[in-house]
C-alpha cells in the first residue's frame, strides 16, 4: 500500500514543475486517489497483500552489510613492526583479501538471485515476508562457512556447511516461488496474466535449483575425495562463465527483445515478461541497485569510524599513570588513525556522490551496470584498510609507505574506473533506454557527467605515477590528493565551463575534440546551457 | 528525478490492482509523461536540480550506524568468571550502557534536526550534496567525542571537541539554508509560494542556531568551571523538556491547523507550511523514519555475525595442535554464539516484521511517533548483548543466568511495547490522518494489527515472570520463547481468527469485548473479512 502513497507523495511533489502541468496534475491526483480506493478493496479481499518495497530495502540493508563484512578480519590485521610489514602485507593479499573478494562476490550472486526473484513476486504478504526473513538469516551465514572453507580446506566440514547453507536458501526460495505461484495476485502483471503459468514456474524453478543441486554434488564429492577444494572453484567458474556469456552477447547485441518499446514509456514494455535469462540487457532494478550501493558506501564509510569509538577511547587510569593526566598527550599517537578515518570517509562520501549523480540520469538500469557496479564496491570495500595502512606507517620507511600509498590508488583507480565503466555500459548497452536523454552523447550534461565520474580515476592515477617518480614524496603527494579531490569536486561545476570556453575558443564550435580520453560530438549547440546558465 | 521515475514505476506496479481502474491508469501515465516531459525542462533550465531522495537515503543509512555504534563496546565488553560477573554487569550497565543510550539520544536528536531541514529543502544540487556529506561526516564524530567527554568528564578537550563539532554542524546546516533559500527551486512548494520567505529563513535560522550557541556558552563556561559538566545535563535537560512539551500539548491536543484537510488529500493540506514548530503532530517524513529504522535493525541484526566472522575462525596452526585436527571440535566453544546470533537475529528480524506490518497502515508519521519509534530503537539495539549474555553464562550459575534472561526480556519488552506505544500515538494522536482506515477502531485489520504488536510484549512478560517463579529453568524458559515466537507469528493470522470466531461464538455478535487489554467497538461487520477471507 506504501507504493501508492509514495505516489501520491510523488504526485505531491511534482506539483511545482510548470504551472502548465497544473491541468494534468490534477488528473493524475484524481487517478490515484481512485487508484487507492480500488486496492484498498483489492487487500479487503486478498487480506493483507503488502507492496514489496520496505522488505527488499531490509534486504538490501543486510546484504550489503553481509557483503564487507569479511573485510573486518583484514582491516583488523595488526602491524607490528617496520620489518614485518612485507610478510604481513602478502598474508593480507594472500588469504584475507581472497576471501573478502570471494564472499563479496557470493553475496552479491545471492543479491541478484534474490532480485530476480522478487522481480517475479511483486507483492508479498506476511508469510511471503517471514520466508524471507528466514532466507536472509541463511545469506548471512554464508561468509562465515565460505571462511571456514577457505581456512581449512581439507576439512569436510567447512564444505559441508557452506553447501548445506546454498541447499537450504535455494529450498527456501523455492517454496517462496511455489507460495507465491499458487497465489497469482502476488506475481508480476504479465506472469499474472500469462496462460502457460505453469511454464514460467517450471523455469523459475529449474533455474533456482540449479545451484543447490551444484552444491549438493559438490557435497557428494567431497565425502570421497577431501582433498578436492570442489566447491569453490565451481562457483567461480559458474561466475565466470555467466560473465563471459554476458560480455560476448553484449558483444554480438542480439537481443530480440529490443525492437518493440523503445519510448520512454516503460509500462506497455513487454521486455519485462521474461525473467531468468541471464543476459546482460536483462532489466534490473534500479531501486535495488542504489539500496544495495547506499549500504555498501555507508558501511564502509563508517568502518574506520566503528573501530575508533571501541578502541581509541583510553582508559582513565592510564591517562593518569602514563600521561600525566594529559589527555591531549593521551590522544597524540590516535591522530593518525583520525586522519586515516577523514580521509577515508572523504573518498567514500565523493566516490557515492559520483555514484549518486549517476544513478540520477539512469531510467533503467541492467544486468551488466550491476556487474560493474558490483566491481566497483569490491574495490570500494577495501579503501578503509588502504588509508589505514597509508596513515600508520612511519614515515620513516619509505618503501612500505609508498607502497601502501600506490595500494590506496589502485583501490581509488578500481572503484572509480568501474563507475566509469557502468556508465559507459549504460551508454552503449542499449543507448536509448537506459539514459535519460541529458547524459547521452551531445546531451547538455555529457561532459560534465564525464569529468564527474573520470576525476577519482584520473587523479589516483595521476598520484600512483608520482609516487613512481618521486617515491620519497609519496605521503605529501597523497596528503595533498585527500584535500584537493574534494575541492575539485566542488569547483568542478566551474572548471568544466572554463574548460569548455577555452576548447571553444580553440576549435571552434563545429569540430569534434578529444576530452579525458573520450570523444564526443560537440555541435556547439548541446553545452549552451552549461556555459550560460 | 528518481522521483519521476519512481512514481512511473509505482504507476506501472498499480496496473494491476482492477480491471475497472484501467481508463484512470492510462489518463496517470499520460499525465506522469508529460509532467517527466515538463520537469526536463526545468532541471534543464536550472542546470542539475536534483531529487533529495537518495541522498536522504544515504544519510538515513549512515546515521542509523552511528547511532548503534557505542553498543560496540558494550557487547565486546568479556565476561571472565563466574564471580565477576555482577561487577561487570554493573560496570555494563553503570558506563557503557549509558553512553550509548545517550549517544543514541544524540544521534537521534541530529537525525531530527536534518529531517526537518529537509522537509523545508526538497531538491537538491551538488552544492548541497557536498555540503551534507561534510555535515554527514562531523555527526559521526559525536558517538565518539561524546564517549571521550563522558569517560573524562575532568577535561576540557572533550567537552571541547563535542561542543566545537556541534557548532560546527550547526554552521554547516545553517550555510545549507542561506543557499538554499538564495536558490529557491529548492525549497518546499510552500515556503517557495510564500510572500514573507525572509521571515522563514529567519524562524529556521533561529532554531537552527539555538543548539551550537548554547554549546558555545557550554564550551565558554568549561574553561572556567572545569568540574562542571554542564553539556550533557543540558542537552538532556533540553530533549527531556522538549518531550515534556510533546506530550504536554499532545494531552491538551491543541493543534490550530488539525481542523482543515482531514480527508487522503494531502498535497492541498497547509499544514506543512509550518516546520520547526515542535509540536507531537508535526509530520515526520514517513519514508526517512522508516529508511532509519531499516539501518537500525540491519545494523543490530549483524552485530553478531560480526564478531562471529572475525574472531570465531579458529587458526590452523590450533586446531592441528589441540584438537588433534579436528574441526568439530575446535568449533565446538563457540557453539553458544551460534546460537545466540540465531536468537537474536531471529528476534530482531521479527521485531522488523512488526515495525513493517505497522507502517505499512501508516499515511503520516508524527514527531511523537518519531520519538516512540527511536525509544523502541533504543531497546533493539541491546538485544545481541543481552542475547550473547544468555548464551555465554554458565549453566551452573542459576542467579546470573536469571539475570541475563531477565535483562533479555525487558528489552525485547521494552522494543515491543514502544512499538505498541507508536500504534496507539498513531491511532490517538490525530486518528483520521495518521492511519489507513483498515487498522483504525473497528476496521477489519485492526484486532490482527493489534495481536501482531501484542505479542513480543505478552510473550516477554511471560518468560520474564516465568523466570522469576521457577528461576532454575529460566533458559529452557527462554529458548522455548525464541522457538515458539516464529511459530505463533507464521500461525498469527489462523490463532486470530480462531480466537475471535470463539468470542463470537461465546459472547454474541453484538456485544463489546475485552481483547488484549484494549477495548474493540465489536460490531460483527468489520471481522467478517477476517473470519471469511
Amino acid at each position: 500500500m506504501s507504493q501508492h502513497e509514495g505516489d501520491d507523495h510523488a504526485a505531491e511533489e511534482e506539483q511545482h514543475v510548470g504551472e502548465d502541468a497544473e491541468r494534468e496534475r490534477h488528473a493524475s491526483a484524481m487517478s490515484t486517489e481512485s487508484l487507492l480506493a480500488a486496492s484498498d478493496n483489492v487487500e479487503e479481499v486478498h487480506g493483507g497483500t503488502q507492496s514489496s518495497h520496505r522488505l527488499l530495502a531490509y534486504s538490501d540493508a543486510l546484504l550489503s552489510i553481509i557483503a564487507t563484512v569479511m573485510i573486518l578480519p583484514v582491516a583488523h590485521t595488526k602491524m607490528q613492526g617496520d620489518e614485518e610489514l612485507d610478510e604481513n602485507l602478502q598474508l593480507l593479499l594472500g588469504t584475507k583479501l581472497a576471501v573478502y573478494l570471494m564472499t563479496f562476490l557470493i553475496v552479491t550472486v545471492a543479491w541478484a538471485a534474490h532480485i530476480r526473484l522478487f522481480q517475479v513476486i511483486v507483492r508479498i504478504d506476511d508469510t511471503l515476508a517471514l520466508l524471507n526473513l528466514a532466507c536472509m538469516m541463511l545469506i548471512t551465514l554464508l561468509p562465515y562457512t565460505f571462511s571456514l572453507m577457505a581456512t581449512f580446506p581439507s576439512h569436510i566440514l567447512g564444505i559441508l556447511l557452506f553447501c548445506g547453507c546454498v541447499m537450504v536458501i535455494g529450498l527456501i526460495q523455492s517454496v517462496i516461488v511455489l507460495y507465491a505461484f499458487g497465489r497469482p495476485f502476488l506475481l508480476q502483471d504479465q506472469i499474472q496474466a500469462c496462460e502457460d503459468r505453469t511454464v514460467c514456474r517450471h523455469h523459475i524453478l529449474k533455474v533456482l535449483l540449479r545451484v543447490p543441486v551444484m552444491c549438493l554434488l559438490a557435497a557428494v564429492c567431497s565425502f570421497f575425495c577431501y582433498q578436492l577444494v570442489l566447491v569453490p572453484d565451481e562457483l567461480f567458474l559458474l561466475s565466470v562463465s555467466r560473465t563471459c556469456c554476458w560480455l560476448l552477447s553484449s558483444s554480438f547485441r542480439i537481443s530480440p527483445r529490443a525492437s518493440c518499446g523503445v519510448g520512454t514509456n516503460f509500462s506497455e514494455d513487454p521486455e519485462q515478461v521474461m525473467f531468468y535469462t541471464f543476459m546482460p540487457s536483462e532489466p534490473l532494478s534500479k531501486e535495488r541497485v542504489e539500496a544495495f550501493s547506499d549500504g555498501v558506501y555507508a558501511i564502509v564509510a563508517t568502518l574506520l569510524i566503528l573501530d575508533i569509538c571501541e578502541d581509541n577511547v583510553p582508559e582513565p587510569a592510564t591517562v593518569r599513570q602514563r600521561f600525566n593526566g594529559s589527555l591531549v598527550a593521551a590522544l597524540r599517537p590516535y591522530g593518525s588513525d583520525y586522519l586515516a578515518y577523514l580521509g577515508s570517509f572523504a573518498t567514500v562520501g565523493l566516490l557515492w556522490f559520483a555514484h549518486h549523480s549517476l544513478f540520477l540520469h539512469v531510467v533503467q538500469a541492467t544486468r551488466l551496470m550491476g556487474l560493474l557496479n558490483t566491481m566497483s564496491l569490491a574495490f570500494v570495500g577495501g579503501l578503509p584498510l588502504a588509508f589505514r595502512l597509508t596513515h600508520e606507517l612511519p614515515h620513516a620507511a619509505s618503501r612500505d609507505e609508498r607502497r601502501a600509498v600506490q595500494a590506496a590508488c589502485v583501490l581509488v583507480f578500481g572503484a572509480g574506473a568501474f563507475q566509469l565503466a557502468t556508465w559507459v555500459a549504460a551508454l552503449q548497452g542499449s543507448g536509448q533506454r537506459t539514459l535519460r536523454p541529458a547524459v547521452r552523447y551531445g546531451g547538455p550534461e555529457h561532459v560534465f557527467m564525464l569529468a564527474k565520474l573520470t576525476l577519482y580515476p584520473a587523479v589516483a592515477l595521476t598520484a600512483f605515477l608520482l609516487t613512481c617518480a618521486l617515491s620519497r614524496f609519496s605521503a605529501t603527494i597523497f596528503h595533498l590528493m585527500e584535500i584537493a579531490t574534494p575541492l575539485a569536486f566542488l569547483l568542478l561545476r566551474l572548471t568544466v565551463r572554463v574548460v569548455l570556453a577555452l576548447l571553444r575558443r580553440l576549435f571552434g564550435p563545429q569540430r569534434r575534440q578529444t576530452l579525458n580520453g573520450e570523444e564526443n560530438i560537440c555541435s556547439g549547440v548541446p553545452f549552451n546551457p552549461l556555459l550560460i546558465g
